[in-house]
C-alpha cells in the first residue's frame, strides 16, 4: 500500500512526511501519563505559533476543520448574538449556514470572489447596526485562495468593540498570524492543512477571557468548547476518546515545522512554490483569477 | 517510538495489530475514487455486521462515539420527541445529557449498577405515557460492564410501537447483534473497541425509512445524519474532511474481524480472555461485580 508516495495537490488533506505518518505506529491509552504530555505539548505549541501563549487556550477538537467552526460559533455566539460575516466564498457562507443552524443572528457582508471585503465598509456596517456582537472572517478562502485582509478588520473590529473569530483553516501554519498583534479572540484551524499533520482533529485558539465568558452557550455537549477546555485544564485529558494516533502525528509534524524555521521557514517554502507555479504557468499563457494576492 | 509494544488494558481505545496501524502509513485524497471505494466498503462491511445490509445505512462521522451518540440523538429525536432511558450507569446517564441538552425531553428509568432493567416495567412505562416516542439503551454499560437485556427490550419497544435506539459502542463486533432479528432502528458505536481500529469514526446504522424521515431534526450541521447520509448517497465522499488514515485502519481491521471468523470468531475469543480473568482471579480470591453476565 505504501510502497508509492501518493503526492496529493488538494488543498487538504495534503501530503505528509513518513516521519509524520510513522508517528502512528503505536497505540496510547487516552488517559496514561504518556499521552497526557504529547497533549499538552500539541496545546502549548499551537497557542505559541498563534502568539497567544499567554493570552490564548489552545482547545483541542475531535473531528473536521468545520467541526471546530461550528463548535467555536456554538461555544462563542452567544444565543443572543449577532454575527456579521464578509464574505467571498464557499466556506465564508458556510459559517453563515453554520451559525444560521445554531439560532444564531446573521449578517453577510458579500464581495465577488476575486475582491476582498472592504474594511472601512465593515466599519460602517458595524458602526450602521449596535445589535452586531462578533464578525466571523475566513483568512484564506479556499474557494479561490483568496487572502482576505485580516490585519486591516482585526483593526476594525476592534476599535468598534466587538469580537473577532477567524477561520484560519487554509493559512494557519503557513502565513504568520499574531492573534495579539493582530487582536484575533479566536482563531479555528486544523490538523492537515499547512501544519501538514493527518486529519482528524480541530483547534480553536480563543482569549482566556472570552473562553471563561462562554459557559452555557453551546446547545450541544461534544461542542461545547467550554467544557472541552475545562476537561484539559482539570486533568489534561480529553473529556471524549481521542483520535490518539492522529494526535501523535499532529505532535510530529510540529515538530517538523520547528526544524523548518516555525512558520516563517514554510511560509517561504510555500511562497517559493506558489511563485514556481504561478511563473511557470504564465509562460504556458494562463493567467491568475487573483491579481492582488501576488 | 514502536519498539516497545504498547498492550492497553482499557476498555478501549485498545491495542490494534500492526497490520492495522501500518495501514496508516500512506496518505489518500478525500475525494479520490480509491478513498471513495474504501468508505464504501467500510459502510457496507459494517452495515452487514450489524444485519441490515438490506435495510439500514451505515453513515460515518468523524469524532469519537459520543459525537456518534449526540448526532444520532440530534437527527432521530425530533424536536418533539420524548425518549425513555433505562439507566443504570453513567454512559445511559449521559445519553440522557446529551438529549436534554439538544433540548429533548427525557425520562430516566433507573436501575442499580449491577442490576439490568426489567423488560415488563419498561413496558408498564411505555404504556403509561404515550408521549414517549423512542427507547435509548445502552448495550453493553462500560461502569460496570453489565449486558442489558437488548433482545428483550427491543421486543418490548417494537411491541410498544416506538423506536429504539442503542449505544451499542462495547459491543459492536465483539457480542452478535441483528438489527432485524432484534428490532433496533438506530445503532451507534465507533471504530477503536471490538472492532479494533484507531479511534477518530463514530457510525451510526439505521433504518432508512427512519433516516429518510429525519431530515431537518438537528440543530446541527456537522451532526446531521441525515445530511451526512445524503452526502454519501450522491457523491460517495464525506461531507467535511474524513480522518482518511483512521479509515484505512478501519477497513484493515474490517478484514481481520472477517479473516477471524467475523463476530462470531471474536466474540469466542473475548469470551475465553474473559473466562480466563475471571477464573485465575477468582482462584485468587476475588469475586465478580455481576453475577448473571456469566
Amino acid at each position: 500500500m505504501s510502497d508509492k508516495p501518493q503526492i496529493l495537490l488538494t488543498p487538504g488533506p495534503l501530503t505528509t512526511s513518513e516521519r509524520t505518518r510513522a508517528a502512528m505506529l503505536r497505540d496510547w491509552g487516552s488517559r496514561d501519563p504518556a499521552f497526557i504530555n504529547l497533549t499538552r505539548r500539541v496545546r502549548e505549541r499551537i497557542a505559541a505559533i498563534a502568539g497567544g501563549a499567554e493570552t490564548h487556550a489552545c482547545v483541542l477538537l475531535q473531528g473536521s476543520g468545520t467541526f471546530g467552526l461550528e463548535a467555536a460559533a456554538a461555544t462563542f455566539i452567544p444565543p443572543d448574538g449577532h454575527v456579521l460575516i464578509p464574505a467571498n466564498g464557499a466556506y465564508c457562507h458556510r459559517m453563515g449556514t453554520i451559525a444560521e443552524t445554531l439560532g444564531r443572528r446573521v449578517t453577510v457582508y458579500e464581495t465577488p470572489e476575486n475582491v476582498p471585503p472592504d474594511p472601512a465598509e465593515l466599519g460602517r456596517l458595524l458602526d450602521a447596526d449596535v445589535t452586531i456582537t462578533h464578525v466571523a472572517m475566513v483568512h484564506c478562502e479556499t474557494t479561490s485562495g483568496i487572502l482576505n485582509p485580516l490585519a486591516e478588520i482585526a483593526e476594525t473590529v476592534q476599535k468598534a468593540g466587538r469580537s473577532l473569530i477567524v477561520d484560519a483553516m487554509s493559512s494557519f501554519g503557513g502565513i504568520p498570524v499574531d492573534v495579539n498583534a493582530t487582536p484575533v479572540d479566536v482563531l479555528i484551524a486544523s490538523s492537515n492543512k499547512c501544519l501538514e499533520g493527518v486529519p482528524g482533529i480541530a483547534f480553536v485558539v480563543a482569549r482566556h477571557e472570552i473562553l471563561a465568558a462562554s459557559a452555557g452557550n453551546a446547545p450541544s455537549v461534544v461542542l461545547d468548547l467550554h467544557a472541552q477546555a475545562a476537561g484539559f485544564e482539570k486533568s489534561g485529558e480529553w473529556r471524549f476518546t481521542p483520535p490518539t494516533h492522529v494526535v501523535a502525528a499532529l505532535d510530529a509534524a510540529l515538530e517538523q515545522l520547528d526544524e523548518e524555521g516555525g512558520v516563517a521557514g514554510r511560509h517561504a517554502r510555500y511562497r517559493e512554490n506558489c511563485d514556481v507555479l504561478v511563473d511557470g504557468m504564465t509562460a504556458l499563457g494562463f493567467r491568475t483569477y487573483l491579481s492582488h494576492n501576488l
